[in-house]
């Protein structure tokens, strides 16, 4: 590596561990912060974020990028440093156009309408949360048009989560899946509905720790650089590929919920693990746009892991065939259950109200609704004071489901709250590549079917491996799509997927 | 605050807010970090070290410093505001007096040192020592002349964490002490030992823990604020005031080790927990010099009040009237024994290797030791390669000891190889201290000594957070100590008190 990289990269490696260890602030917040510390824990995190920009902004970074620009002129286009170097420039351009004052808005409306939310929430008072995400919007659509948009305010937030994703991207998709999953659905939903009550048996905690803990070692993830712990909201989160840590929840109504959450996040754990080494510490490995350490390709990338070892490993029936057994042993209990019926009760299907209960079939009409909306708000046509009705509104239009109050209708998700704008069609855009990649590994490389077949699943991680994980940022989601299936995001192997699971054949 | 005082206490804000993440990575490198996460950590915590310094250093507050110099000139010497400018500008010179090749050296060598001393610890191994220890001493002596100083190179380390404090000052009160100790403990060893075995019952760890959060209470360890966990060797560390956290030792031959190690620590946690909150984040609670969060007048002043909880409240007998029972049944046996044997057992004395295990009378006999041979040492009067000669000779010499290894010798503490030289004095000023604050206080207030008869420690905390704790960092050891008892630092209140516990009228 030449002086000017080095130095680029020695630059950024600095903002890395500034944006770890405000990862670290926040594992620690949401699993061991003693309850008196939260303000003083916001003011560090805060601290944190804007010096990690103001390292970004520097000279020294700017000119280091000067100097690594000319030389990486000469590599080829995917020359993961040549990549590197742009992403810095990226970077840099989109933090200069967005003025100081503004994030000092957005960074103020972002924590203040959290901890009204919360409160909200807990006494169903849409109202009193109204005020808070009204200013919310304004920044939100203040912050698009400082970062710039073409066809959309709505593109610029998308793209700070999915780069190069436009809202009529994301339309069409939404629209395809509305057309394809609808029929599917209504199949599925004229079947007898499995028995399902003994996913409530209340077990003890640490026996549902302890049977997580053995299907996240199934599934490869590496307790050397890794943990398991204890939170209400569960989340992945990596201080470099040598310590990234899992969490999932416990003393839920479902122990099968805490469960399937664990393998969720050790879908997005694996990803973060087995990235690059030498991607330490670099822009391969730092989200300089969004300010955060590790997050691979786009959210959506990262969820397609999340979700292929949730659902397309873990929901199915040669996996628990394999591993129900010691489930059971673990956990100490469910006498008379076998395998198939435990399968079948962990993908029922069912209309709901709560987007992150819901099954593989609704799931994604829970992102179109919070989508509408949210390009609604940003262009003014649709005021705050409006959303509970629409909600209302779109969930009985779209699920046939009556939402009893705002608490289990708009006031469910943090993400308005917390300014995450922009974000749910990830969620979608992880379920449509999960299945386009699920589809090709197995025809690809024969070995990944035959070992999932025994519920081993080794042969599909040297696949993801080799064709995601390792990347990191290296290249964009499409990038990644075309070199592993010759194709870029397309709903077709997802639809399938579905038909095939639901649909009349099932 | 005018403006000028408050731009700089925000300037100094972030400083605290970069070392209270440092000090979050530290706490979770000590307690909760998977095997393989070791490196990345050092390297987020070198960044956030260096980022803190080049914050001090930054013209900015530099700048802030000018104005708010100005403006405290007005105010009575011993105002909060006018101290806390002062430590800026002290903190200022001093790093602007250490070149940065130095910084450099320094945390390659303490780096390098302890991962070397871990291994030659285990292995008995000296020599594959000396070379690293032999750079920690240069490195260490570069320092002290760059520093500065007058009388002795070693002022300038023992300054970094007793300020004010000569070699001279050290010398002089251990060897008052060693005079005044000598015949109590001649006394001491003439009696007949306790029965002791019991305190190695091996109680279950969560049992040990149980007592230990038990009598963490009892002591006034708010766990709103603070939590208690397992670690190697235990410390305490803050987050500002609304975080504090403590650490203890399990699965020890002794359980009693580990619940005075806790109380101990508990001590330390008490002091931050109950500095002044409108000190936060302030020039008052943090160490610009050693660039930690938190800290205290000194450390000899904070282990004053570790070793005043461990030693003064925790080995007496009206404590363990008080709350044996409690802790007998939160461990769950010591069945036959009284609180009475329990408090003898956990006084006994007897000369020994290891100086984290001595007694109260050989404690400081440990501490002589490492003075004499870090002063040698830093002038060239001792050579790296003679100090395990020179350990075996003054442990002989001074406890009548015999070293069998270098294990339990000179490579049993990691001070040296982390480049803490200067330190160790601390612990016997802290015991010096600690003797002289219980005294005044029971003198002073009535009620401190009547509740303590009962096992009761509220009044007492009632005088130290008054006398010492609020304070933070705003009096020096000595302006404290002549607030509260009208004397500077003076042995003579700790040796009547061991005079009175384990001499001729004991």
């Amino acid at each position: 590596m030449s002086m000017s990289l080095a130095r680029l990269n020695a630059a950024i490696g600095r903002i890395n561990d500034v944006l770890c260890a405000a990862s670290v602030l926040v594992w620690d917040s949401r699993t061991m912060l003693p309850r008196g510390g939260g303000a003083a824990r916001a003011e560090q995190l805060a601290t944190l974020s804007l010096l990690a920009r103001d390292l970004l902004l520097a000279d020294e970074t700017r000119q280091a990028l000067d100097g690594a620009r000319r030389e990486v002129e000469i590599y080829s286009d995917d020359d993961p440093w040549r990549r590197a170097v742009h992403k810095v420039e990226e970077a840099i351009a989109l933090h200069r156009r967005i003025p100081a004052d503004l994030i000092e808005r957005k960074t103020k409306a972002r924590a203040l309408g959290t901890l009204i939310w919360i409160e909200a929430r807990a006494n169903d008072d849409f109202a009193s949360f109204a005020p808070a995400l009204a200013e919310i919007v304004a920044v939100t659509r203040d912050y698009a048009d400082a970062a710039g948009w073409s066809g959309h305010p709505y593109d610029a937030l998308i793209g700070l989560y999915e780069p190069g994703t436009t809202f009529a991207d994301i339309s069409a998709l939404l629209a395809e899946l509305k057309l394809g999953i609808r029929p599917i659905l209504d199949v599925a939903l004229g079947r007898k509905r499995p028995a399902r009550d003994f996913l409530n048996h209340p077990f003890p905690e640490e026996k549902v720790k302890a049977a997580a803990r053995l299907l996240t070692e199934v599934l490869g993830y590496d307790y050397e650089h890794g943990r398991l712990d204890k939170t209400v909201h569960p989340f992945a989160i990596s201080f470099t590929c040598a310590d990234v840590r899992i969490t999932m929840r416990l003393g839920e109504r479902s122990f099968a919920n805490s469960l399937f959450g664990a393998m969720h996040e050790t879908g997005h754990g694996l990803y973060e693990q087995n990235v690059d080494p030498a991607f330490t510490r670099t822009p391969l490995t730092t989200d300089l746009v969004g300010l955060h350490a590790g997050g691979g390709a786009s959210l959506g990338t990262h969820e397609s892991q999340s979700r292929l070892q949730e659902n397309h490993v873990g929901r199915s029936g040669d996996f628990w065939l394999a591993h129900f057994a010691a489930v059971k042993q673990a956990l100490g209990g469910l006498d008379g259950i076998d395998a198939d019926a435990f399968q079948h009760a962990v993908n029922d299907v069912s209309p709901g109200l709560i987007r992150t209960e819901a099954d593989e079939l609704t799931y994604d009409f829970h992102v179109m609704l919070r989508v509408e909306l949210e390009a609604a708000l940003l262009t003014g046509n649709l005021k705050v004071s409006d959303i509970p009705g629409a909600w209302r509104e779109a969930m009985q239009r779209q699920l046939g489901v009556m939402v009893p109050n705002d608490r289990e209708g708009c006031l469910q998700d943090v993400h308005w709250a917390s300014g995450s704008m922009g974000s749910f069609c990830t969620y979608t855009i992880g379920n449509v590549m999960a299945a386009q990649l699920f589809e090709i590994a197995k025809q690809k490389d024969e070995s990944v079917a035959t070992a999932l077949a025994k519920g081993e699943t080794a042969p599909l991680r040297l696949w993801l491996k080799e064709n995601v994980w390792r990347h990191g940022k290296r290249f964009s989601r499409d990038e990644l799509l075309e070199r592993a299936t010759g194709r870029a995001l397309e709903a077709g192997p997802y639809l399938r997927y579905l038909n095939v699971k639901y649909g009349k054949a099932a």
